[in-house]
């Protein structure tokens, strides 16, 4: 069954608000195993809107608008949709109760406008509406289903939960499940090139999207029931894992970070910072999932030589000797923080994230990792300049990401 | 002069991701006085996604598509902008120069995937992309403007900000320049009502718009040269400042942080931060600004009392009679940090940030932010829930928000 989604409102047109529905009905038909099109978002004008419904009712098996059910002489939604289809609109009694009763709640007398919500398709599904004044509408002729709901989101996404989604399960005679690999330390085209051949795959399928500094393997089955999905993603699981299985983090996970203080929290490990360049960067993304108390106490901003000496306590010869961002740096920092904060493991992060501060020896994007674990301490040097102006933000935000995923690598020495 | 927006990418079809490109491109075009009648997403599917840009070429005076310009075979709006358009595709050597630099940078070798990205329609303009490898592109033929886009927000918004802006402008005989009052600690309904008989105004006119816990005000004048419109704002500028001057931090600041580092750094001033609920937040944001070293050293993360006690040097007697989110605290943890980090100021903050740990006493979204400058030292009481569930990062944010505006309000003491 192929569907599309038509929002109508010159409010949308004009950037004042986001149709933010397109991405919720289009998740929800996803899973549902509607195939989704097309969006369109279309003005409250009525010869662009009738030919954008008329397109929309001729391509597509299901349509659902959005919007343009209100009171008002410019919703006109019912009205076009009602005329395309060839439809009469009679008018609801339980809707007409359900104004009186809205009306008289608040005080207000009922407009000779309001008794246009009244009218519905004739043979219309309605989906009374508990949270305003507009019903929605479900028609069904010639093998062409249309779904009208109205705009507001407090509205239309209860009449959803509520109604629409047993209406729409009626369509469907199989089932969509998904699964994402969260990918780390592997870009995008790389992943596409190891995992070529099984792009091509048509059920399940897999795809590839970019998330900052990030790479999500999506895996999409469909089948008569979830059991059958679930298999036919497990098989496939198996053969992605066999091409970039070191490099995926976790499976439907949010970030590194929900990643490392769940499995933290889980093995009762605690972890400690020391930031230069990301600045507080890492302690701020660990501290953003709840619960985080519980694997992390200390973390410290050194972002001065002094700081880094007198209140860290990186020695100063080391500093002297080779630099703030350096190896040698970055360890100390690394077991300075672990023994601080009492911790089992201890990261240190130094680097240049620019845009100034840069040498050729020692060039913008230029960071080091340490990681003391186990009464051991390793660092890691990374290049995260892509050579762009204003990198400044990325660079920082990749060396949090490696930092996260280096944790998450200290864990599994634990 | 009538537009419309294609967004390609089968992603937004799923509904992974949410097309925020209509709302954005919408909003500046209106701005431009360049009406936009229809916005359609479509997936990365050859047949469909030539037959919408057909229709939307066909249909209106510019079309700006977003999306489906990266390296994959899935990536065909140029290829299919072109061909619908009669436009042969050449290699561009700035691009290719760009594309070769970037893989250099990033260690990778360039798959033979990439050099698509190196052609561009014959004619076209291009705008070379500083956050990303695929250029966006012009092209006019027949009277007609097809502007093609990155679909990242990272790439499209500097790209539009900084090149695709001033080119659509050459559509508009007369010149639009914005000024944007940056509010905060004033709710956007509070800031429309104070401001009723300005919002009215034609020309210039005044908009209100939120983002993320501020507001911004935004003059915008049309004029037929720039300091005709500098003028008309300067103007109107002095009418809002009467109404909310104490509200506005910035004109055309990007962040809080950008105004505190940089007045920060204009006085050879410092700042000290001890974080608790912010978790890093604050410190993250203060060094996010490039030569922040010049006035932070020093930041602690105190996540657990042990670390407030010793680490920081929060008295233990405190932490056990007032708990560690009271004023006592965020006070000794303020002043703790100034001299901890040799600062003019020092800021401590502590709090509720959900969603366990609130009670009846001390609900979530309750802060204390501590800040010690001149030998002072005070506390500062907020309540930052607005009782919506998933509110860890709202409060978050808005406590680290505050407490930059208390750091901005210390510096005025100085």
């Amino acid at each position: 069954m192929n569907a599309e989604l038509v929002a109508v409102g010159t409010e949308i047109l004009l950037g004042d608000i986001d149709n933010t529905h397109a991405k919720f009905l289009s998740n929800e038909l996803a899973v549902l195993g509607i195939n989704v099109l097309y969006h369109t978002a279309v003005g409250d004008n009525p010869d662009r809107m009738r030919a954008v419904a008329k397109e929309a009712i001729g391509r597509s098996d299901l349509v659902i608008f959005t919007g343009g059910l209100g009171p008002t002489k410019d919703d006109l939604t019912k009205e076009i949709v009602c005329e395309i289809m060839g439809i009469p609109l009679v008018k609801d009694e339980e809707v007409v109760r359900r104004l009186l009763y809205f009306f008289k709640k608040l005080n207000r007398e009922v407009t000779t406008n309001d008794p246009k919500q009244a009218m519905v398709p004739q043979g219309a599904k309605v989906f009374y509406n508990d949270h305003g004044t507009a019903p929605g509408l479900a028609i069904q002729k010639d093998g062409k289903a249309v779904v009208l709901l109205p705009g507001p989101p407090s509205e239309l996404l209860p009449m959803y939960h509520e109604q629409v989604r047993d209406y729409l399960m009626s369509f469907t005679n199989s089932i969509i499940v998904s699964r994402n690999l969260n990918v780390f330390g592997f870009g995008e085209s790389q992943v596409d090139m190891v995992l070529t051949d099984l792009l091509k795959n048509t059920n399940p399928t897999v795809a590839t999207y970019a998330k900052e500094s990030e790479v999500r393997v999506r895996i999409t089955a469909k089948a008569e029931n979830e059991s059958a999905c679930e298999a036919m993603i497990d098989d496939m699981l198996a053969k992605v894992n066999e091409k970039i299985g070191p490099y995926v983090y976790g499976i439907d996970a949010d970030s590194l970070e929900q990643v490392l203080v769940g499995q933290l929290l889980e093995r009762h490990k605690t972890i400690a910072l020391a930031e230069s360049c990301t600045g507080g960067l890492v302690a701020q993304k660990i501290t953003s999932i709840p619960g985080s108390s519980g694997c992390f106490g200390y973390g410290i901003v050194s972002y001065s030589n002094q700081v880094k000496a007198h209140e860290l306590g990186v020695q100063e010869e080391t500093l002297n000797a080779y630099g703030a961002v350096s190896e040698q740096v970055a360890k100390e920092m690394a077991l300075c923080a672990k023994q601080r904060g009492q911790a089992d493991i201890g990261i240190g992060i130094t680097g240049i994230a620019g845009p100034d501060g840069g040498s050729e020896e020692k060039p913008v994007g230029l960071v080091y990792i340490g990681v003391a674990v186990n009464g051991e301490v390793t660092a890691h040097q990374r290049f995260l300049s892509f050579g762009r102006p204003n990198e400044r933000q990325s660079i920082r935000n990749r060396a949090s990401m490696h930092a996260l995923s280096l944790g998450l690598d200290a864990l599994k020495q634990l």
